[in-house]
């Protein structure tokens, strides 16, 4: 592929440059380099391909890093990357690890925050524009909002809030028509009868919300966005602008079935087909049909969820099996929390399964909403670890600091499919208190030893009974736990004990007080940060016993696209620096 | 005072026999009760004397508990309480602890949920109605909101997917024209919008969120209230009920001054006047005082709030003196802390000042839009502490185990007020992250040793040197800290050493490691829950050491009402009950 035009662009400065007929040319350019990114590595497709025209006109019309463009969400980003001096990353492959897949300040000037969580934009946009104001300097201040994101509470109040504000402040609608599977909410239908209507319609949300309001049909037309982008440059007051695009716009394949495309894994561009296909059985299936089986037998059971269903294997297919006991919410993880506490109130049985990331948006509703009440709420955490992690915008490992130490709330790490499915089934027909599950990340493992099936009380589970060292370890880590302790077994010449926590809650310290008699060290491990952990939990519990203690988990820093292997390294989580370790403790 | 109709009123059930205009006598009954209970105890004025023949005409029409109604902001529901068997807590001292300043289904089952926080009900309601849907139930779902509660991200969300529902939801907005403060953003210009125009405005936010919507102008007129009730109960989709209510309806002095009757301490009727004045300096004053100096040097400072700026000692006159370097958002807690990171960014002083309890909002955002983007970000955060904590709804003591194990963030606990405003002032001019403060709950204390200029590393402050024994007392459990080890020094007959930790987020790995050279046993205090929290990093830090450790702090679990002094006890935390407990430890 020839990217005569994109090579040359080396800042917004090169673009300004060009002719109406360079930069429709310029467009074509960029979604091949978007194909040779994509087929090969994968990425978010359709809203990137859907976001080619509008983001050269942001930058052919804005002055940016003065002008600020915060977007959101920021896996819109490809173009405006390739914009502004990083189309290697898409153009060749040698540099396809330059760039991450958000806005990220440390690659470029152009990227006004490190941020991947969506619904952000407007918020922070209002800050940047204070702040202008407060130093006196000009400057526009863009909020580019779309994909979805506009349901979120975070976005809302933004929304809201800077209604209220009264210096220049614009807020691009990128309006797709879609979340990442379809829209769900009632502003959605306004969006709609918005488009219908060429934006005349008098039911309007953002009039509502106290901000001035323009409308834009042609989103990947680049002549129609130059001259609405023109119009509102250095307005000086909150003006949204609600512009039409069309998602997986270039691709018929990612036009058509948008939610298949929202992200794309390796793919033939010929065919669409997936280059490298998941084999066997993943948690997801397994939920996926372990679910479908429970609701046919029970119609009190329903299953939630906040915009992500396929990331976590609910496919279309699966969800019209599921039929009225299945319910997205939409990017309105607060909504999806609390209402799982009302179904619950009124008998229901709900699970709301998100990931990790995602649910850090939920703690007050989790503690206030549901725990505080004692609702039977099951939440099912995807993503709660170091293994297949990406970005430090969608960390997972602080999961256990967050959610085990709220009161009254149960959290449960399965160290298998079968302790996996007995937790979801115990769960589901308790009526206590609500109880939150962390899927293991480490690939499904076959129970190795007897499956509980009541979690009701704390109790661990002793796999290995041995002496001196009793190594515990917690969900995915129970696997490193079996070798650590099966080496060190070696080394001492005699049995260890192996302990299968199961909660990450809590400390069962009937079974330490008897442990205390005849070992020396505990080890701890859990995919997870210390800080806060279910490791500290047993160091605090057995700092008054004469014994010692080994936590091993995570340092409490931004894993930033680390393999996991090397971050198990760097904390010391193998057997042979386990042992090392042990073996250094001071007599 | 006669209460001769209130008396009769055991449940919902007698209300419905009275005339209309029995129900009148009945609402000058309810406010006698109303002021009989705050002149002496105090609460929440304001939002309970608007409510209250609202209350008595939502009884009259529906049928609860078959009929459910969730209260949002709870704290309105003084009148809802008197009439399903609770009048005795109004009306006769000896039972004024009956009840709690909050809806909680332990009392009665009219209250759906136990809930403090605002913008909850929509969201809960949402679920109420898809239980009951899904258990093939009858019966209303009645989401009442107001007070400033609309404008909270879970009220946004629960109002949007709210619009997507297909089966009877009422949601009644109570607009008295207030938050806690004076209203913010821009959809309370709509709310004026449509009361002005008896809801006919065709700019109208429900109808944008895909709600029906109907409009009542006299929303303190039995008559009127019945009538719209009447005609929307059983209604078969979800519905918005706009109803203007007077704050403070009864009491002249509330209905002019609406802030400051928002909540009343114990008061004089005739002439308003607050029985007990406060008497000396607070951390409010003391806040208030030094911010008004430094914005006056410096313009890019701000001050934040997300509505509750009397809270926190920022008086309408604090404010007003502020001008433009204060902003209130409004109940919108992501949005202040987003705002604040966009502040920071472009060169601004931000201080975002809530209670713990309402910071509980905003893991996600000060991970993600704060820490994550090292945004120099200052959090005050007030009542993180069992000293004058009331219902578990406004629980503050879980903030360290949230906020401490945040990557980037630095979290200080203060000890005495010239080390609050070092921190203070050090925070605010730091450029490298975002900061939080803890004010110390135990009163006004004055620094007993030197304070530290610069928090930039963490560092314990060792302030009393000896040996055997080391307290680390925390933030406002320095002064108890200080005792424990005056009486420890003296059963041990030698000096033991006492450290002011000043960091909530980290160990000062280098003094513990010297410490453990003339040191057996560590004892930490901090004012919050032992899980997740201060104590359980150093018992972590020294699990591999030869010594023992004490960690004191709180149980993990919804503390109620308890009085600081009984909860204190319960945990062990007095200097007598420490020492027996170090006495006790095996060796």
């Amino acid at each position: 592929m020839n990217y005569k035009l994109l090579n040359n662009i080396k800042s917004p400065a090169d673009l300004k440059k060009l002719s109406l007929e360079e930069m429709n040319k310029l467009s074509a350019e960029v979604r091949e380099a978007l194909f040779n990114r994509l087929t090969k590595i994968g990425g978010h497709f359709g809203p990137n391909f859907g976001m080619v025209e509008m983001t050269i006109a942001l930058h052919y019309v804005f002055d940016s890093p003065k002008d600020q463009i915060v977007f959101d969400v920021a896996h819109q980003t490809y173009t405006h990357k390739m914009l502004t001096g990083r189309a290697q990353a898409y153009t060749d492959d040698e540099h396809f690890r330059d760039v991450c897949g958000f806005t990220n300040p440390v690659e470029s000037e152009h990227d006004m925050f490190y941020i991947g969580h969506t619904s952000t934009s407007i918020s922070l946009a209002t800050g940047l524009a204070k702040g202008r104001d407060l130093a006196g300097g000009k400057g526009n201040v863009i909020a580019v909002i779309g994909d979805g994101s506009l349901s979120g509470g975070e976005a809302l109040e933004g929304l809201d809030y800077a209604g209220e504000m009264k210096s220049n402040l614009i807020i691009i609608v990128n309006d797709n028509e879609q979340s990442i599977a379809e829209n769900h909410g009632g502003l959605y239908k306004n969006l709609a009868e918005l488009r219908a209507s060429g934006g005349k319609c008098q039911t309007n949300l953002f009039r509502a919300m106290g901000l001035d309001y323009r409308y834009l049909e042609e989103g990947n037309d680049i002549a129609s966005l130059i001259k609405a982008f023109k119009e509102i440059k250095d307005i000086d007051h909150p003006t949204v602008l609600h512009i039409h695009t069309l998602k997986g716009k270039g691709y018929p394949l990612a036009e058509k079935n948008k939610e298949n495309w929202h992200w794309a894994a390796p793919f033939d561009r010929e065919t669409g087909e997936r280059k490298f296909k998941g084999s066997g059985e993943s948690y997801n299936s397994i939920f996926a049909d372990y679910m479908l089986e429970k609701i046919k037998k029970d119609n009190k059971v329903v299953v939630v969820t906040a915009a992500v269903p396929g990331a976590v294997g609910l496919t279309q297919d699966v969800r019209e099996k599921m039929g009225d006991n299945y319910v997205d919410v939409g990017i309105a993880e607060e909504q999806a929390t609390a209402m799982c506490s009302g179904i619950a109130k009124n008998g229901g049985k709900p699970v709301f399964v998100t990931n990790a990331t995602f649910a850090q948006r939920i703690y007050d509703q989790v503690t206030q909403d549901v725990s505080l009440n004692k609702s039977a709420v099951t939440i099912q955490l995807h993503s709660t670890s170091i293994f297949g992690m990406g970005d430090a915008t969608h960390i997972g490992i602080s999961a256990i600091g967050i959610f085990a130490n709220i009161p009254g709330l149960t959290y449960l790490c399965p160290t298998n499919k079968e302790e996996y499915l007995a937790m979801l089934e115990w769960s589901l027909e308790q009526k206590e208190r609500p109880v939150i599950i962390a899927v293991p990340c480490d690939g499904v493992n076959k129970a190795q030893y007897p499956v509980e099936k009541d979690f009701g009380k704390i109790k661990y589970q002793t796999c290995e009974k041995g002496e001196r060292l009793a190594i515990l370890a917690l969900g995915d880590f129970f696997s490193i736990g079996k070798k650590a302790s099966d080496y060190a077994s070696e080394k001492l010449g005699k049995k260890v004990t192996l302990v299968n926590p199961r909660f990450a809650s809590g400390v069962d310290t009937k079974l330490l007080d008897q442990l205390c008699k005849n070992h020396d060290v505990f080890v701890t491990l859990e995919d997870g940060i210390v800080e806060g952990g279910f490791g500290q939990k047993i160091a605090s519990y057995l700092g008054r016993k004469n014994v010692k203690v080994l936590n091993y988990g995570f340092e409490k820093k931004f894993y930033d696209g680390i393999p996991a292997q090397k971050a198990l390294e760097e904390a010391r989580i193998t057997p042979e620096l386990i042992w090392e370790d042990i073996l250094s403790i001071q007599k």
